[in-house]
């Protein structure tokens, strides 16, 4: 890339230099800001600092920023609130292009001081042309570019971004997307905001070619309109999904005392969603479940689904979820019905839709083979989802590991033959054994590029977002 | 107990003998209705009925119940629906008191011949005195009796009953309702109600010393005026938890085809709810919050929560969820403030409420032995919800678990101590070392006789259920 194209943020996730400012000598090694990057495999050069350390995780320590004898792209502060002036000035005198600073306690404190040395330290970033993330987050996961603040994030990179004003969220966020084998191009944490917001991050990520789709947590915005544009200029070529914090009474003044942050009214903010065609979200739970179905599940023509599983009232119940999250669950055809009669040996299961499989999980393997063929051909419904829930087989023994593993088999084979798209849900309980074998073939269907939720719920809302965004794009554009 | 002052219910808990009939001969032996019993330590006779073994689970098997040489009390039919009439036939004769049908293929089929098979089953029964549960149903749970459908379930019993109206969902309930630590006095899936129905065990219940609380799935009412006199005659000593399942209009669709239900319409079951102070929930994951909520939680004296745990956009998202829920989230008093801040060691950690605890998974148990006495004296709260997320620790060390534990040890002696309830939240994410850690932290708090919620949500929700029911119990007088 020419400097001449280089957008102003590409030096924030290809930095070739990082200096840890405040980099830690004592505890344990993975701790550090040093050991992160090294372990999670950055490739440019390492400064630490740390005027009483020679060497930190095998590195050269440089008392301060300006000993660093070569230029440094991006400098991460973790220091105390109060020297935060000083090492400002030593970057903006090394020219260092941009800083995170994960160092907390400055206007989200609510106190004057903390205020006035917040500004203070905004004052010398501008004069020196520094630009900053934070103060108070955590900063940068870029896994293309070996950046991240917690080493056990997947390294694999991927198509969605995050940008959240929770630092702590952001790092459940990813957990959650990584458990879905959800993986990011890049996440942005950036806290108090002091310089660098989130239509700055929105602005660069609408442009950016590792980037499919777009998560925002987001407790306030400064400037309303700089905001709008920027969300619209990200819809103009891909989704958006916002989880917005703090719009009860007491959420807003949580809002205030964590960031900072305004944060607004109801009404505007329902009246953003409705225009924009934003998808919402009212958890970061939710924002995985919609990442997940974006990538995996190609967006069914309509909203009637058909629901395969087994358990007479839990079928009820999916129905009664599926109806609520804004889909239907409409008889199938008397022929469908008479097909699906002729495979399920046992008396009693149902076949209207929901569908009963039989009643083991290793018959249920052997349903999908054939049964999943005939929902999917049935006119009446446009998708499916399929429920085991392993909690109800009863006891908890290791057998049922085994007849999951081979009902997960059976969907990776069947599936792609399908003319319609389909959701799994793997209902696992609260018990260890279950939760245990739930994931294992979590991760084998994942793998495999299929869809996995852990609740109907989760899957009937998800798919139901990416339907509404769908038809929202069509009206729309 | 006397016979004159037996209940015709108590034959069902109290069987002095049980005919298994259909007793498999073949398949694993703990999949098996009489090595159910035996496993579970069901103390009475059991005589299983196959005309084609001698013997099952080393007892002698009879070729018709007939045949049996002594009393039967209560019989279990597992066999094919068309040898229904025959086996009701023999139980007739043979004066059993009691029979729960388990097989199904009855009027849930929606077939003319199927209706006429439950038709004549009901009349031989009628007329022969035979009192039925089912058909198409699990049967009972009675762990103070050793019955049971799972051998699996706990056998420890607790205060809970639960009437329901699905098999699988009470499979689930009661799995749901262990893992909370939740034990039970009488579990019931009743399925079609061929004979005794929802009102019947109401009724029983409502006078029942073992039962302190009732929960009840319900898909259709057959007589609306019996059910609600049943549901007020319980609500006079105990409070009343129903999960009412196919309102949606593709919901009662599905539930006409899994029990034969009418579900019946929206606006009545709105109306029961609201005049009856019924417990009203949405989920079986929620009746078991409530349940727990109610058997380890003193009902706060108001609305009023103060929220402890680390990370500042999950401190703003657990508030936002608990004015959702009905709860407020006022901001301590100034000098609670203070307080705070003098033992949380680190800058930008919040302390209006929500209050972060200080950053690492350790710290936090240090947080607690001083923190929580500060924030219960706070006049402006009622009570805490603690909330640990594991997930957002970063990295899924060993050295967790530890830190966790640590800090439950911590809740288990200071809770006792504080002069308001607590509620614990331990958040596990979606990963198996971290709800693992999870899992094993939770069963000692609950062991412990403290509350512990998997999120916030269901926390919240759960106690501001057992608000609302006292506000409404102490109005109505």
């Amino acid at each position: 890339m020419s400097q001449e194209n280089r957008h102003p943020l590409d030096d924030i996730f290809h930095p070739g230099s990082v200096a840890i400012v405040g980099a830690s000598a004592s505890g344990p090694p993975e701790a550090g800001w040093v050991a992160r990057l090294l372990r999670f495999g950055y490739s440019g050069r390492i400064y630490p600092v740390n005027p009483r350390a020679t060497e930190i995780s095998g590195l050269k320590a440089y008392p301060s920023v300006r000993d660093i004898p070569d230029a440094v792209d991006f400098a991460i502060f973790n220091v105390p609130a109060r020297l935060t002036p000083q090492v400002m000035q030593d970057c903006a005198a090394k020219r260092v292009k941009v800083v995170h600073i994960f160092t907390a306690g400055f206007s989200e404190t609510g106190k004057e001081e903390a205020k006035r040395l917040e500004a203070s330290v905004a004052a010398i970033a501008r004069s020196g042309k520094v630009r900053v993330i934070g103060p108070n987050c955590m900063g940068i996961y870029y896994p293309a570019g070996g950046l991240t603040f917690n080493p056990t994030f997947a390294r694999e990179p991927g198509k969605v971004a995050f940008v959240s004003q929770t630092g702590a969220g952001a790092t459940r966020f990813v957990f959650l997307a990584n458990d879905r084998g959800v993986h990011f191009s890049k996440v942005i944490s950036y806290g108090n905001a002091l310089d660098l917001d989130a239509p700055d991050f929105l602005d660069y990520l609408a442009d950016d070619d590792e980037t499919g789709i777009i998560g925002c947590y987001i407790e306030g915005v400064k400037d309303g309109r700089r905001f709008l544009s920027a969300v619209k200029k990200c819809l103009s070529s891909k989704p958006v999904i916002i989880m917005k914090a703090g719009l009860t009474e007491s959420g807003a003044g949580a809002a205030a005392s964590h960031t900072a942050s305004l944060a607004g009214s109801v009404s505007v903010w329902d009246a953003f969603f409705k225009q924009t065609g934003v998808i919402r979200v009212e958890s970061l739970e939710e924002m995985a479940d919609v990442d997940l179905a974006w990538l995996r599940i190609s967006c069914p023509k309509g909203r009637r689904v058909g629901i395969v599983g087994r358990g007479g009232g839990i079928g009820v119940i999916a129905t009664d979820t599926c109806e609520h999250a804004g889909l239907k669950v409409p008889p199938f055809l008397p022929e469908t019905r008479k097909q699906l009669e002729e495979i399920i040996p046992e008396a009693g299961a149902t076949v209207r839709n929901p569908v009963e499989t039989a009643q083991s999980v290793s018959s249920t393997a052997d349903f999908y083979g054939r049964g999943l063929k005939i929902v999917a051909a049935d006119p009446q419904i446009d998708f499916i989802i399929t429920h085991i829930a392993l909690d109800i087989y009863g006891g908890r023994q290791a057998a049922m590991r085994e007849q999951l593993l081979k009902a997960a088999q059976a969907l990776i084979t069947t599936v792609p033959t399908l003319p319609k798209p389909l959701a799994v849900v793997l209902y696992a309980g609260e018990h260890l054994e279950t939760v245990s074998a739930v994931f294992e073939a979590r991760d084998q269907l994942l793998k495999a590029g299929i869809a996995v939720y852990p609740t109907i719920e989760a899957a009937a809302r998800a798919v139901s977002q990416l339907i509404r965004y769908n038809e929202f794009s069509r009206r729309s554009g």
